[in-house]
């Protein structure tokens, strides 16, 4: 039987934590192309036959895997050009999306400030309500990946300072502020850099990235983050796994 | 109650027509924001409730509309910086997926060969498996929106001529030769464009686009398709709705 380490005390459902702990076998490469059968999981993990579908399913939905009719469960081979690919698909933030790299982040701007005609349109809520600002260099391996420009509505999250948003704000957001993040959606586009984006990321003047604009919402779709994402294209590939209606 | 219009004679299943009318009223601006309550939905497609359910679910995946506990289904208002955008949820060819514009292709190139090693690893296939390539600039409202390369393994997609390549393969590949297109894998990056390339998208030389890599799969797993796209990013943005696990 398998023991399942907790995420810092986090407490998951339990096929979530099958799934995680799945994934982290596949990012290592335990399994050899082909996932055990599915009795063989139940044996493994010590759980029921429905803990185990609802864990294979999101692995299906992130394009982990995929099921053949009655040959079994495969790994997705991933063709990267070399590239760290970003899943658009799983929303767990790049700490642990990308768990064989270390990401840091280096704290660029923080402060408040009511919002303005345009972000209260953003945000689909009244104007001057308080709005934290975060820009972060973040870093992939001491390596700049991306330049971040984040906004919270701070009618919902109640409380951020400069020492929170060093390190995961989603973490944070879901595991002490108990908030339950439930979908997004993403615009992908490019960009022509400015001279300071260049130079944070370390390319040459006149460079384009990736752009990756953000609206999160909770359960209740009440919008709590917008954030625009420069992804350094260099070293980023994003992925999508799409399933057929 | 509402008539659908079939789409040149093609028999969708019920709950996939009700939803993809209610998305072409959505396109059109029929509703303010929010949809008809689900009773009002089954009176006017006069279906069952399983029916009027099963499409929701289909928007909601897609993106087009969400649902808020209690008080109805809400349309996602879009933020696109004036461009076009391209849902990467839904894959249903370019034709389908724009009906507000008219989507053109300029075949450039339509030939056929026997896949080399680095073909047959894409596709999963054995060496000297005959190939299509097809080679298309796609316009859209007659400016140029895209360089694709696409190759079909003729093992699986067996008749293609260059007739059949100046309109929608898809609906080609799923009407006539009534195949179950069923899941992709989409990798997004940015590519620095050739001057030719550069000529055919009337960009400046030197410039750059965003780049979609394909793999598609039908029902059984098997590779039919692999493509790379070169959008015009000037015109173009990639949207993607994500719910969490």
């Amino acid at each position: 039987m398998v023991l399942i380490q907790r995420d810092g005390g986090f407490k998951m459902v339990k096929y979530k934590e099958v799934a995680e702990d799945i994934q982290k076998r596949i990012y290592a490469n335990e399994f050899n192309g082909k996932l055990p059968t599915e009795q063989a999981l139940i044996e493994m993990y010590d759980v029921s036959r429905n803990t185990i579908r609802s864990a294979i399913n999101i692995l299906v939905k992130r394009g982990s895997i995929h099921k053949v009719q009655g040959s079994g469960l495969y790994i997705n081979r991933k063709t990267t050009d070399d590239k760290t690919i970003i899943n658009l698909s799983v929303k767990i933030g790049l700490t642990r999306l990308l768990p064989k790299s270390t990401i840091t982040s280096e704290v660029l701007d923080f402060h408040i400030f009511p919002a303005d005609a345009a972000m209260a349109q953003e945000f689909n809520c009244d104007p001057e309500t308080l709005i934290y600002r975060v820009k972060r260099l973040r870093m992939i391996d001491g390596k700049p990946l991306a330049i971040e420009n984040s906004y919270y509505n701070k009618d919902i999250v109640k409380y951020l300072d400069k020492n929170i948003v060093k390190n995961s704000i989603y973490s944070y957001i879901e595991n002490d502020l108990k908030m339950d993040i439930r979908f997004s959606d993403e615009y992908i586009s490019m960009k022509r850099l400015s001279d300071e984006e260049c130079h944070l990321l370390n390319l040459n003047q006149g460079s384009s990235c990736l752009m990756i604009k953000e609206i999160n919402f909770l359960r209740n779709s009440a919008i709590f983050n917008v954030s625009e994402t420069l992804y350094n294209s260099d070293h980023i590939a994003l992925y999508a796994p799409v399933q057929r209606d």
